[in-house]
């Protein structure tokens, strides 16, 4: 008897009305035709929740006003129906409780990040997922980019020698406004520790530019030298941050994160330099990697154009020219993760490309990344040495 | 009683094994989770088309093995299951057959371009379009794009003044090498003039920039000088195109497409000048207009950024700096068709932003534009006079 | 006896107050310290001239009213003092007699573009130049570049296998208010017939366009199809050009040059395709050279940078990165026809560095483009052939 | 009775055989013929000296072999006849006692960078140029750049309001191989700390950032955290650094400079952010500067185009879109040097332009610089914070 296929089944915590990212990921969930959303917690108000529902084509016995509820409920359901993995876009404080409650309840974990609000709540998270032998996906979303993975598989491959040096930055503008907080939800929240912890910059974009830099170059951030600022009168959290980098690998770096660089969009650009050469990578031209040799010209590898690497190509959907951008790229990890679901659903093992997505291990490096800078920021002493993760399987990226 | 929302259900000819633009399609119809591919004829060997149709989720007895028998079989189905519309993404020359027996059987019709194999195909389209009062899309993909729709709006506002000249390129070098159909099912097919049409530049991409100069200038070309050519050896149709425009509003222009220049992607490119600015938008960075103001500073225009008009702001889906693509383009042709045919369902009005998709007056001047520059290209005479079009309902596009 | 090095001679026609192209020559003059400028007509009007003089350190006694008078009065010098070569800057009527008056009285000429009014003036001056074995040489600035020298090596060297299509665009939008002429001396006289020749924008900037293509390639124009148009209100002289060419050897090309192209500087670039791949250089980024390989990722070629051919590393002044401008491609062509002159004086044959200045032969070919594109645009017929030039003493630029 | 005007008389040590910079220097010196360069020390063997002072059209007796002796001798000359300034274009060791020794005898000084080999030779600087009253310049050649003079201006005028964060970048690759030194000149004395000073890379391009961020911001670098490297095996002096920034106006900065960034070229960056907006500007296209508002469309402002500031429109020469480079930005210190001299000579005040060259304050603050950025490095105390200086006039740049 065959496997009848099926799309996998997913349930959304977060995305109701006035959200940003849930819009994004339910386009990424959908954009394969792998994923079906099935159910969601829009709303801690039913009545919302469901309305915001409708507009999904959901039933609302699906639509639920609670995450607790939901867990409980769906795990009722028949095997046949219910979600196969939670999609957690919730506001910081939330990932972690609703995580967890996935996880107790046996489904699998697709998480917006930062993974947790602080960094022991990334350990226990950590113990969770790994008591359960479910899945655990974070959505650093510009590690999804084809190109990032051909820099990533061009380091690997040694075309740069042993790096050297890593500059990476991620200037935006949007928070340069007092008071910007009153009138922007986006804002409002991550201005409140409450809702978004230690850090309002680096938790945000810092932490995105901190993987960046290690799942490229395949080396763990060890030591930073930290200045985070508060630039914006009259504002409690930091708005911008500049850390100085060295990594496991010996390689230094520059990281550069500011939400008052007036007029930014979201430029976040990569650069690594080893003993042969250097790469580039820009946002604003998220379909060209620029690999500068020490001594020959610079070349142009472009998604979907010649001499793409098996994992860059498999993250490719269009011929050369025909640029794909942030969708396809938060799509990449969303198809990827239900690559993983549906290699446990027909027993085989996950392959290199379904395993690519962030997981546990940059949860854990997340955020303690998020809080040593806070901390390094703090002290007087130039270095600050990020403490050892007990729970981290992996010792790279 | 209310009606019960539901996804637009769509079924799909063409798009199976080996072929490049099925999955664009599916994967634009996808992107927004407004429509459902329930059914389809994805190859005429039925197994062939079932296997697909389940890689895709869908039951076998919904893979049918010819357009006929699709028609047929799904119009007998209950109102509530059949599709409402079909996606055309066969090659041209099954583009007016399908579309007929479409329209024929009730079924609304969304198409690949050119719209047909020849103008008189395009004729007979129309007529079928409307005797039926169903819908017809063509999808002219780079209209799609939001910049695209800026410039539309802005040359439309009298930002420019009077438009006096477009200049629009689309330079590709896929078909630079000498017997490349023997190796690529995309080229065969379109330089075979039995399933290509009359050119296969101007039908290809030709017909795509001229498509674009319209819309943005919003007049029709009228009188054309075109300089078609074989370029590579041993081939019997053109591959390279350099043509000289007149539009309806008296802009002059010129159209160069090509498929010989070596190295290029697809490196659509539209300038129009006015009396007082220019606005320049290259495929290669599609979130960015360019206005040239005659005696000021360049101003960019971004998507997701400040000043964009309402249609370029309803067809971006995130925040400026967070690049959008080819298939967010072409996703937004679907997500608007899908709105028309939701309209009908509703028994509304369509919105302005749901019928700015390309449709039969665009079917039609393409149709014309074709054959007008296969025929002035064998003209001695320098100008070709474009010939009217009976059925064309609206003057300008 | 060893000859006592000394500075080239210069004597300028042209140049004086509110002329555009003269300081540019001067700076360009001036740059390498090759060339010294000894005497200059600046203005019919002696102390006009005389005043502009003193401005540039220049004795009175060498500030003449009269290029007839230059002539004469240089000639009686002796040797040691006299100019060797006249810089020609003025309005394009005067390029003729000026160049003749010089060549008549043993002085080098080193002209800007146009050569002359027109054809039967450029082969006139074709005979002068033959009876006085002097060197006459045509400040077609964009040739002086490296990156185009680049390009140009690479294209003999068979970079691009055979040459296939040549697209090449200049568009200014500096013409395109009415009334122009009123308030700018620059617009003036290039608008009125009398002064300018046949034609406003191809004899402006279309010709730059034609050379250049010819350089690149190699090859000369042979045939045209031509749109010109007298775009903005009120104006007689052609202000808007499109024209597709056919080369000797072949290759196909698109000529634009515009003046009506609002908010445009001065974007000329070059784009040419042979069997390999394709070569692309802009004017706005002019020390980078792009070749576009057929199956390869494209390549930066970067003046100052690795892999640059001997005749673009001898125009190049600086490392890579430190960008070079207009005002050096200039200076090439000061610097090298400097070097003819010196040569001369030597007693030695030219370098292959110092020969590569436009010279006759490219007059020739500008002076029958600019009245072909006249001709062929008032002709209904689609192709004119370009006449033979019997006074050409190269086949190919 | 009027004064006969004259061009600038220059004397030149440095710059002899092998020498990058004196060819750029003397192109500089040449580009607007306000300059003769008169005399010269081009090596301390005589016979050098004098073989490249031939090619320069120099005679043999104003061709030294030691500054020394072209002082005395210069200033026995006639005063119609001697040199009125020296350019310095040694390595750094020699800046200092050329300099003395010129100010000494009578001489204004035109200066490269850096001003000296250490701080208190700065210091010793500051008082020979304040007691001799005599005019000194020094090329921090990237403030000579057209757009970098609007950006300064712009933000004087307070478009950006209150500024907030700099990010300021000189990536290079040059030193990234081992043993670069035993085969390269300029690689062999800036790695010498004899001839280098205590930093080569903050010393050579570290200190033009620092510059350029002061220039254009208008407040002085008073804090910093550095963080320098010998990244190159075997390398005693620094090669790569990273220093975080405070300016006395309350911004934030972080400037990068480093040679080991294998494959960049020159490129220098510079980024403002303040209150309402951000500038930008790269090496690589320097003749833009990109204007961010914060919530309205990016504006192109462009050398040569409209809205610029009289400063920058005085040191453009070029219409818009014919470029201008980096000997032009040189060019405009020394045409502005000499204009400060030809003040002098006639007694007259020079203009804003004139005075618009980097002086003692630039290079006291310049010195300081380096020094405390290599005393912060050693630090581990994070901030640092650098002396004040007793000589310096200005506060602020």
């Amino acid at each position: 008897m065959t496997t009848i296929p099926r799309k996998i089944r997913m349930g959304m915590v977060g995305g109701g009305p006035g959200s940003m990212i849930g819009p994004i990921h339910r386009a990424a969930a959908n954009l394969d035709g792998q994923i079906e959303l099935v159910c969601g917690v829009f709303s801690s108000k039913a009545d919302i929740s469901k309305a915001q529902g409708r507009e999904l084509f959901l039933p609302d016995e699906r639509c639920y006003a609670s995450f607790e509820e939901m867990m409980q409920r769906e795990a009722q359901l028949p095997k046949g129906e219910r979600m196969d993995f939670v999609a957690v876009v919730t506001p910081n404080h939330l990932h972690f409780p609703v995580a967890k409650a996935a996880l107790e309840n046996g489904f699998h974990v697709l998480s917006d990040k930062p993974a947790t609000l602080n960094l022991s709540e990334a350990e226990a998270l950590a113990e969770c997922v790994q008591k359960s032998s479910l899945l655990y996906g974070l959505t650093h979303t510009y590690a999804g980019y084809p190109m990032i993975k051909q820099a990533r598989d061009m380091v690997r491959e040694g075309r740069l020698g042993k790096v050297r040096k890593v500059l990476v930055e991620y200037p935006q503008g949007w928070l340069s406004q007092a008071g910007i907080e009153a009138g922007s939800k986006q804002a409002e929240w991550r201005l409140d520790p409450a809702r978004s912890g230690a850090s309002t910059c680096v938790g945000d974009i810092g932490s995105h530019a901190a993987h960046l830099s290690e799942y490229v170059i395949g080396s763990a951030i060890t030591a930073i030298c930290a200045d985070l600022g508060s630039v914006v009168e009259g504002r409690q959290m930091d708005d911008d941050a500049a850390i100085l980098l060295r990594f496991q690998n010996g390689a230094r770096g520059v990281l550069i994160a500011s939400q008052i660089c007036a007029g930014e969009e979201n430029n976040l650009k990569i650069r690594v330099y080893g003993e042969h050469g250097g790469l580039e990578w820009n946002h604003t031209d998220p379909n060209t990697l620029l690999l500068k040799p020490l001594d020959a010209n610079p070349q142009v590898f472009r998604a979907g154009g010649p001499d793409m690497t098996p994992l860059a190509a498999a993250n490719c959907r269009t011929p050369g020219g025909h640029p794909e951008g942030y969708l396809e790229a938060f799509a990449n990890h969303y198809r990827n993760f239900a690559g993983q679901v549906r290699a446990r659903i027909e027993g085989r093992a996950a392959t290199d490309v379904e395993l690519d997505v962030p997981g546990l291990s940059d949860a854990l490096r997340g955020m303690r990344f998020i809080e040593s800078a806070v901390a390094a920021s703090a002290s007087e002493t130039k270095w600050f040495l990020l403490p050892e993760l007990q729970l981290l399987q992996e010792n790279t990226p």
